[in-house]
């Protein structure tokens, strides 16, 4: 394999020595920047951008002509495990995601098949081995899934949700069925997880998007459990070096000590939360990722330029920080936005990191 | 004024003692119930059933025939504040509420009115002194308003919203501008809520829906500060009794004890915090609201019961608790499920009330 050029994301997130703070942005590959939107346009349909090797590739690298980022994310889909799972993914505009056949009874339950990476979810090992050789080892790339609980959500909701009665209700009323489920759903990650590794991925990040939406007793026995059963079952060695794993519970500021004792590397921080607070509450466990709203790329660049100055400073001085949104960005930015942050983190975080 | 027959909810909030742990329902006046469903046809648009005296009495007091509820609260919107500082609310099907002229400049800003209660929202207190002709004492009733955050989202971008990016930017970009109209709309709530006070609303709720969805720097800014602007407002005591305030940020969890701290009375709590954990935080300072989470009236009675109780027993013995969800009711509750909740709330908090 290419030897990997710039490794300061990889380092920041082991909390080893870097020269500054890395950065990247969730939902980097996407549709504010024109040249997704063409791509996008060429394939037709959303699911044929993922299912498409080539395309999912030219995405995935599109952010990395125009912004000098740290990392590449695989451009993919946190839906296409349960899809591979039987259901049956599609995207109606306007809607979001659905899919064909949601969970809704035991036998469904029972009936679930867990996928083989290298056959039914191959086009997103496919797509990780060509990312990596357009790479030429410039930037890491990271590989990811959803969590078990918010890939449970859409399935047995069948699409989105604003208060996931569906899924709650199973969780309460059939609590047996509900872990039958997640055990299922985590076989399925941890699997799909390790063949990223195996195809190239050289860090992994697992999105928890629904988790904070549930009272903390739920949390703990139904989304942390499951995240923490898939840590424990990821290679975290591959090519000779450690692949980092990132957690991330949208909303999960309280749970931040609990999620650094999973054995992850690091955690996802939304815009909600402290990222001072966050790291004494963490110490010297985990490495943290994040956190300027998403929202603040629509200000002018000096807005820009001094909220990024206040989240780094939050942060202080050492390694062990990611720059990134709090979560993913949104089609209503100007790119020339996102330049002037990437720009700015990499200027101004160098003397929390200069050598005593 | 009648007596009031029972005084269980305001008792509650002040931390006095009580026989049972109240219990009221966010949203209790509302879609789930067939009644109001027929009242709202009847009245034939939203703003006609806010604006009619005689129909928000009528469905105001709809639950308090179904449920042994302990408070009623006002049958109104918190948009009405704006709509009376020039906005032009109406409600378009399907997409929620709308202002025909959106707060988008500084003169616009100069220009807001502050609205007299007994003129422009006399529709208001109109009602206010009919439901308390109508209530006989019954329990007493609940006033509230929306906080000046949470209205400013809506004035600003001119709907609902996801991301909230006009109103942020107007913190992060204009911020002397976003104190003028957070200023100005503060002084509106608070004259707003003491007239609903005069008028006979026996405690006060201010619903701070998108404070959480703030960085902390911001919430304290511009979302706390103007709540606390507003309590040290209000007037507190009138026919010879206490008016407790309720301050509620929905996601708010990790702002309990800066809240605790504004001079209120009580906190509301939605179904993402512990409530222990909360009581611990606050101390003896003020009582706390909730926290159920709404969807739990979807699974069967069984487990209504259960997640009741282990509520009551998660907040534990003594008075400062008044029981309700942690947001409003959704529209495909079971009228029953409600009555199931209200009956067992009475019925096992008893024991955390017993004299020793």
């Amino acid at each position: 394999m290419t030897e990997l050029k710039n490794d300061t994301f990889l380092r920041a997130l082991l909390r080893q020595p870097v020269d500054y703070t890395p950065i990247w942005i969730m939902r980097q590959a996407g549709r504010y920047l024109p040249e997704y939107r063409a791509t996008r346009e060429k394939a037709g349909d959303f699911m044929t951008l993922c299912t498409t090797p080539e395309l999912a590739c030219e995405v995935t690298l599109q952010p990395l002509e125009r912004f000098d980022l740290d990392a590449a994310i695989l451009f993919s889909d946190i839906l296409t495990v349960p899809d591979a799972m039987g259901l049956g993914l599609y995207f109606s505009e306007g809607e979001g995601p659905r899919f064909k056949t949601p969970v809704r009874t035991e036998k469904q339950i029972h009936d679930l098949i867990i996928p083989e990476p290298e056959d039914q979810l191959k086009y997103v090992m496919d797509a990780v081995r060509l990312i990596r050789r357009e790479l030429h080892g410039r930037v890491p790339l990271i590989g990811f899934a959803g969590s078990p609980w918010t890939l449970a959500t859409y399935m047995v909701e069948g699409s989105g949700s604003k208060t996931f009665s569906l899924s709650k209700t199973l969780l309460l009323q059939e609590p047996k069925l509900a872990h039958e489920l997640l055990g299922k759903i985590s076989t399925a990650v941890a699997a799909y997880l390790n063949a990223q590794v195996a195809a190239g991925a050289q860090a992994l990040m697992i999105f928890d998007t629904w988790g904070g939406n549930l009272s903390p007793h739920l949390y703990r026995e139904f989304s942390l459990r499951y995240m923490r059963e898939i840590v424990q079952q990821l290679k975290r060695e591959h090519e000779g070096r450690r692949v980092p794993v990132i957690l991330f519970t949208k909303g999960g500021g309280q749970y931040l000590s609990d999620m650094a004792d999973t054995g992850c590397d690091a955690l996802g921080l939304d815009w909600t939360f402290d990222i001072a607070q966050a790291r004494k509450q963490v110490g010297q466990r985990v490495a943290l990722q994040g956190n300027m709203d998403p929202s603040t790329l629509c200000a002018s660049p000096d807005v820009i330029r001094s909220e990024a100055a206040r989240v780094l400073q939050s942060f202080g001085s050492g390694s062990g920080h990611v720059f990134n949104l709090g979560h993913g960005i949104t089609p209503d930015i100007n790119p020339d936005h996102v330049k002037v942050l990437v720009d700015t983190v990499h200027q101004l975080s160098k003397p929390y990191h200069a050598k005593k």
